[in-house]
């Protein structure tokens, strides 16, 4: 599927739930991998949340989200303990019902019966799925995730919650993949800010931003040119390494992630 | 200053405002600061958002934080480049005129000139400042944040936005500290669930959260007790240490961040 079976281009967000990466404990790496992956496939991220194990704060979120974008994403609080609440949430914002889903209770069989390890109640809490669901498989620990309507349920193990996603990410409707060109020197970003600026009100298609930057005791700036026209990046690209290049910088240009 | 001093618990919320961020170019490590900071002063952090370089993105974060929050943060646009918005929304956010401060640009003035470079009219920029703010000192490179009533707008830059932030930490009303202890074994988080829920019901003033990992080819799982009251942590601790000892396990406690 490419961006011209869809006439408008798709956005997402994502709802990370959890009191651990809140406080600090747990550094979060899942925003990171999906922006980057979800840019790949012509599907931009525009907006993460993080809120509480808190049941209103996870309905307001994905209410308020799932309204204006085209794919939602969760991760965390799927797992067997009392602080795993997305499942009941996610059915509460759309007003569905929680109930045992034979598959995947199957699912859950299966793969602790192989493991000598008792189904008990604890577990057995996530084979519940919201009434009218699609499970989404967890090749690494079973206890799936699910998709209502445009929200996709995953884990938060980083490692479960890329499984999962890579499994779903055929039936996700992307746009143009999203390149990235950046160009970087040791240039302080104040002394092309005016030309950027410029150049930016001439190529409204590309996004231009300027992240600067201090390794060791020199300063710097990357310059990252985003869009979907490879041609154009490179035009823009081009431009801005002149701008460095007549401030007497040997700027550096590459395509990034 | 103590909680004492006041009758709510103080929490807080972060915008982190930036492309950069939702496209995975940059991984941001503010939100893991900040929680972290807070947290040891007693001031929880309730929500993040992640939010692009866009006006209406940004006012709606700001607005519908800063009522339901005693403190709100902001980090990232406030450079001299044309993506660094962050001061006119957040202005726009209150109803507040954007104007040039004389002390924000004495400091610039004095900053630039020392380095022999031109404060330009990019770099002017960052002494425009809503009406009312109360300026947030930048040690590093000068351009300062600024506070509006109860958000606080800080540099994107780790390093920057670190130095400010303790600047005004002393400003900050805080509660009593939340403390956290980690129990720590090979448990299978599925073989405590249920108990971890009871324990949950029994001690409401802790937050008791499970989180497993998996370490090369074993898994387990981190019980994390947090709240106030040391002594009521280390009880709720010895009783998971109890759970896990019962299935054969030799768990670490300790507190953690």
């Amino acid at each position: 599927m490419s961006a011209a079976t869809s006439t408008v281009a798709p956005i997402a967000a994502l709802v990370i739930i959890g009191n651990e990466i809140l406080s600090g404990r747990t550094h979060d790496v899942n925003g990171q991998w999906l922006g980057s992956r979800l840019a790949g496939m012509g599907i931009p991220l525009k907006e993460i949340r993080v809120v509480a194990d808190d049941k209103d704060a996870i309905v307001e979120a994905v209410n308020a989200l799932r309204s204006r974008n085209t794919y939602v994403f969760t991760t965390g609080g799927i797992g067997p303990t009392h602080d795993d609440i997305t499942t009941e949430c996610v059915a509460a914002a759309f007003g569905a019902r929680v109930v045992l889903n034979p598959e995947a209770k199957r699912r859950l069989e299966a793969h602790y019966g192989e493991r000598h390890t008792d189904l008990n109640e604890a577990r057995l809490r996530m084979a519940h799925i919201p009434e009218g669901a699609d499970l989404i498989d967890n090749p690494v620990s079973a206890a799936p995730g699910f998709r209502l309507e445009n929200v996709h349920v995953l884990a938060g193990v980083p490692s479960i919650m890329r499984a999962m996603f890579d499994g779903i990410a055929h039936t996700l409707t992307g746009g143009a993949p999203i390149r990235s060109l950046a160009v970087t020197s040791h240039v302080r970003e104040g002394d092309i800010a005016g030309s950027l600026g410029d150049l930016q009100n001439r190529y409204p298609d590309t996004d231009i931003g300027s992240y600067p930057f201090a390794k060791g005791n020199r300063i710097g700036a990357s310059v990252v040119i985003r869009g979907t026209d490879p041609h154009m990046l490179q035009e823009v690209g081009d431009q801005v390494a002149k701008l460095m290049r007549d401030l007497g910088e040997d700027p550096e240009m590459g395509e990034v992630a």
